[in-house]
């Protein structure tokens, strides 16, 4: 698997995941993990998520950037592991980039609501496995 | 939900997880995460993971001991968290705990092939969440 087929078949992977998994380090730095809903990338380069403002993530992306998300079908043996510095977001323009028809339902207020924030991940390294095959490459 | 509800129920899917997703830390401090075969545990204490002596989770493991867990139902909005210290086993109490028939397609060796070790993870702290719902527990 040449890096080109790898970038290729990482970004089919995201585009047939329903969700992920963000990796966020607390404060003992220790590796903390959830599932979130797979909403937004920019090729390989940005993955966006959106959460709320008092989530844990937030308070651990705020003190330590550097963060990770997996992309993985079980069943295809398919894997895709990105790291890099996450951005808490506030702005406008990010707000109405994540949000989403049936969002007021967890944000009342809608995009502006001070509950509802984003998350912008600037990828700089990925390593993307199918079966017993991998390949590692760096973001630009 | 009580943290007794909540331990019994992470202790549910734990059992009902086919796989499950181990974070390591790498050397420029960035979460590494991988997908991995639910094979044991000790209660909500330990996890147990076997791997490949050559493999990056294992020098990760190595150099930096915090690590941490990750098993979800998607479809059922259930998520637990564990987080605490790795460790590598390579004695044979810990080879041949986790050892599996057809294991031998990967480590033709059997247990005792070099390139067959362990991972214990000690369980500190944990979280589990269903919908809304959510419980912080710490393991002693």
């Amino acid at each position: 698997m040449t890096i080109e087929e790898a970038k290729k078949k990482a970004l089919e992977l995201i585009k047939n995941s329903k969700t992920c998994v963000l990796a966020t380090v607390d404060e003992g730095g220790y590796p903390n993990m959830r599932a979130l809903l797979n909403l937004e990338h920019d090729d390989l380069k940005t993955i966006w998520f959106s959460t709320n403002s008092s989530s844990t993530k937030i308070k651990q992306a705020e003190k330590n950037e550097k963060a990770g998300v997996y992309f993985f079908n079980e069943a295809a043996f398919q894997g895709l592991r990105l790291t890099g510095n996450i951005k808490v977001r506030r702005d406008q323009e990010a707000r109405e980039k994540l949000w989403r028809p049936g969002f007021e339902m967890y944000y009342p207020k809608g995009a502006n609501d001070p509950d509802y924030c984003v998350l912008e991940l600037q990828v700089k390294k990925g390593n993307y496995y199918e079966g017993f095959e991998k390949a590692e490459f760096e973001i630009n």
